[in-house]
């Protein structure tokens, strides 16, 4: 992956804390290779909603920047609103809470993406099928490889969209808490505590006799307590 | 904890997923007292802007359904458009991966709870301080008592912000993978990869001989990988 800077434009430009915007191109596809949710945000009428979703990205996408997908049932409500609108999709990773000596300097260490643009409906087969796959395997790397086609049925069912991530910018904090002067002066412990998301051993499905293949292991040892 | 019915209206009625829909009010409690971040959804202008925000929670706060309280600099971008507008503040934990025989079932495992409402500025200095111990004390149980009072310079720098949890709505999917009478006849491994967060062992700051308190070794081990 090259490093490139990314282009915020004025409403992608955090209006605070610009210490914490990140231009880093790879962090950002760093970022979107590690969550797993994305939050969509839309407006429905008189206000926004903000929905939870899956996500995958195409960093060679057919999309300017890069394409991120995300998917859903034709049925659902989101689906029409989010065609004829901008929306933003952010994406966000808790990485540790921050405990300073004062309330004021509690905080979270974090990266958080946020993405702005008109989504773009996915009517190419060829791409369809492609993303559909990356949204499995940014679930489980190497696993659309092991799984039979979709039917015509379930493409049908399934709209895909895709958001240019050519307006997208980034904000991370990391490391300890930030201090004042006059905090040196007080007493009581101050520090970081890492969080991070581990997996469990995978849960086999009754009907199925097969062994859980080396992709879930590997896949759950990278996350795992460990 | 009394156990409540949620009472949606139409704007927070799901679309789709009704059988994913939780109406059990301690439910939405516990899913909000396990999270750490929540997604606030606010309308800039002609777009919807989603930001990673810390909240707290107080279920006999003043609003109507108990107040879910928000905080930020006053120089925040987000807090004048916020107070003008109804807002949506979604909050989510990702529980596992659902891995099943076709694409079209993969999945997550999640909870996640939409509240929509207009946000009340907190004015009354008494409650303010309340709700910015909630909001330490969100982080790490316990820990507010053992901070100094917030200086007028620090209270006059953040703004709260109280949404009612009145207008609420929850989804939550767990267990196995959906089956369709034809995976059966399928070959391939399905099943769950359940997630969690854990924490690792606190990182002392520089500056500080005291020991880490028994309030985040606590915290630590009930997160923790063991």
């Amino acid at each position: 992956m090259t490093t490139q800077h990314l282009s915020p434009t004025a409403r992608t430009t955090p209006t605070r804390g610009r210490n914490r915007q990140v231009d880093d191109r790879s962090r950002l596809m760093a970022l979107l290779s590690d969550a797993l949710v994305a939050h969509l945000g839309v407006v429905a009428g008189t206000h926004p909603v903000v929905l939870p979703v899956a996500f995958a990205v195409d960093a060679d996408g057919p999309d300017a920047g890069g394409s991120l997908y995300l998917h859903g049932s034709v049925a659902a409500g989101w689906l029409g609103p989010t065609l004829e609108q901008d929306v933003c999709v952010t994406v966000t990773e808790l990485d540790g809470l921050v405990l300073a000596r004062t309330g004021f300097h509690h905080s979270m260490n974090y990266r958080s993406a946020v993405v702005i643009g008109r989504p773009r409906q996915v009517t190419d087969q060829e791409e369809r099928v492609r993303a559909l796959d990356r949204l499995v395997d940014h679930m489980m790397p190497g696993r659309a490889g092991t799984l039979p086609a979709a039917t015509r049925k379930e493409l049908a069912a399934t709209a895909v969209l895709a958001l240019p991530l050519a307006e997208a910018s980034m904000k991370q904090r990391s490391g300890g808490a930030s201090l004042e002067p006059g905090d040196l002066e007080l007493t009581g412990w101050a520090g970081q505590v890492p969080l991070r998301r581990v997996a469990d051993a995978p849960v086999t499905e009754d009907y199925v006799s097969e062994p859980v293949p080396e992709s879930v292991l590997r896949r759950v040892a990278e996350l795992g307590p460990a």
